[in-house]
């Protein structure tokens, strides 16, 4: 079955992604660093391009830009360092990257707003990553950014009404029983290992996957999550909505996010059962620097907006996602603690894979 | 500078290229029984497969199809048939196809109409053939069908008043004097040049490049040439305009269409002159087999507007266009001859070269 899509918004307007995805870039920036510090350490230049003239690198997830070109750029300048470093500024190969997404993320877009100095051969690949996307060993650099946390599609009993995983009056696992968690945990690991599988085909022997994704620290219940905390105020706003006669309660009973926040002992686990990729690093940081301009709460709405709105509208149809919306920036206050937390709390997995 | 741009109709209502490309795709039928001839006599798997578990092929200029995807289905049948033949069912490689065309073509309307059930990677990649698209050595297979006719501007001595090329009451060089057909032929001599050089580094050696171009046969004067008789009749409608008072005559003088329709003799010169590619085979073809349904008048406007329109309105603004393709709809009766010319000449240029 083909997996669920809900592409980013698309487009340039004041709801797209493109307008609306400082806080992603932000969280890039903090990885920037410790991405370059992976490519010095981990990535093996002598090796990898022996085989090959060209470093063929991937951006899984890549939506509209701009931070994919940020991000990818970053990874090549990185990579050209190491080259100069090891004394190879000779050899130094072409690069070709991929930016991959859903078919139905706006590729046009995407395409007009490609860096024109960019140093690199610029392909688009649609589908979805859960299942293959490239011919065998072809990648070096797979890279995927607040991606992952998207499941293929919502677990399926949380859609049974004589399932105990029935998530009644609630949009997502944050605020709610232990077998809706479980149904989420389930789906989960049966994506990630899909996509581990594919990587695993795609990916050059020595070749690197860096992945980011909005994520849990071990040992923390998965009721305190920073991203449920904020769907559960979504989830209100319906709540609000049915109560005030504008919404049916079967409507919302069967809508549920098909978003996944996974811890690291998790995925090291999910890494593990795959075997064919070492872990490098793996971490949970900070989404935002110190330095960072604090996130208001309209601003995090805006962004919600721009990363989520498709789905909801799927479900929901657009006026009352317009609706749900309004009220959610009206309810700004109680995203302001939530904010807080979030410029101390570490909720962001940084994983750094090696084909073995 | 980047070479001008006009994609061909996005989208898939009634003007769009998606369901005004019969021609064009009948054009691809003709040829597809001799380029399965050409994969089967010069396609070296055995040679291109030692390097390489994937084969890499690419549609240069692709537009938005579906013409691309019948064509590229093709290619690639023909190839997986001399697998067999060679005894080498069990080395088939993986397949990855390179869809490019103008980063301002409809990539959406292409990746969302992609063949579910299509065999191979697909890939877009978007920027003007006229220039590097793809990394050193990296293809297999380069095919390109009715779009070299395109050059990448219309030649500067055109647009100056003071040359004896500027092209005063005409929009192409059908009906030209000799200076406005010599000031295309050398602008189409330089964009070959560059669009030959650059497949030359991006081609592994034994790799194949098909490309069919609408031509005109050795020996023939430019002034009978079959779509230029066809353009002449749209330059005729712009001069009407003119003559009604509904545009101005500098309008038309400083409007050129930037196409261009070599001859075997003129191809044969310039792949000669790069070096780097060996004529495999080289003939001028009938675009429409016998039995396909004959042309009519409206039909072959609606083409003409689906594939060109973009570059009238680019100069003259949609109002005049859609008056001039009105004309033209009315001028049916000036086509008909034309058609029945097109059902003998051989007006599209076949070329088989395969990398040095």
């Amino acid at each position: 079955m083909e997996p669920e899509v809900y592409p980013m918004n698309g487009g340039d307007d004041s709801y797209s992604y493109t307008k609306n995805s400082n806080y992603q870039r932000e969280a890039s920036n903090v990885a920037s660093e410790m991405i370059n510090e992976a490519i010095a350490k981990n990535f093996d230049v002598k090796g990898l391009t022996s085989t090959s003239n060209t470093l063929r690198l991937a951006d899984l997830g890549c939506s509209v830009g701009p931070n994919t070109f940020i991000a990818m750029q970053n990874v090549l300048q990185a990579m050209e360092k190491k080259y100069h470093s090891q004394g190879l500024s000779t050899k130094m190969p072409e690069f070709q990257v991929f930016f991959s997404d859903h078919a139905s993320n706006d590729f046009n877009t995407l395409f007009s707003s490609l860096p024109p100095e960019r140093q690199y051969f610029a392909a688009g690949v649609p589908g979805s990553f859960y299942g293959r996307l490239f011919p065998k060993s072809s990648l070096h650099f797979v890279y995927s950014s607040c991606a992952l946390e998207w499941l293929s599609k919502v677990p399926e009993d949380l859609l049974d009404r004589n399932s105990r995983a029935y998530n009644k009056g609630r949009i997502h696992y944050a605020s709610a029983s232990e077998e809706v968690f479980n149904a989420y945990t389930s789906q989960f690991e049966k994506d990630m290992g899909i996509f581990l599988d594919a990587r695993a085909k795609e990916t050059v022997v020595r070749g690197m996957m860096v992945l980011i994704i909005p994520g849990l620290e071990d040992d923390i219940h998965y009721s305190q999550l920073l991203p449920g905390l904020t769907l559960d105020i979504l989830g209100s706003c319906l709540v609000d909505m049915v109560n005030a006669g504008l919404l049916d309660q079967a409507e919302v009973d069967s809508f549920n996010l098909p978003m996944y926040f996974p811890s690291p002992k998790e995925m090291a686990r999910l890494v593990d059962r795959n075997g064919c990729f070492s872990i490098e690093r793996m971490e949970m940081m900070r989404p935002r620097s110190k330095t960072d301009v604090p996130l208001d709460p309209q601003t995090l709405v805006m962004h919600l907006r721009a990363g989520q709105e498709g789905v909801y509208t799927k479900h929901f149809g657009r006026e009352i996602v317009d609706k749900m919306f309004e009220r959610a920036f009206r309810k700004s206050a109680e995203f302001s603690p939530l904010l807080d937390l979030s410029s101390t709390m570490k909720s962001q997995l940084f994983l750094v894979l090696k084909r073995k």
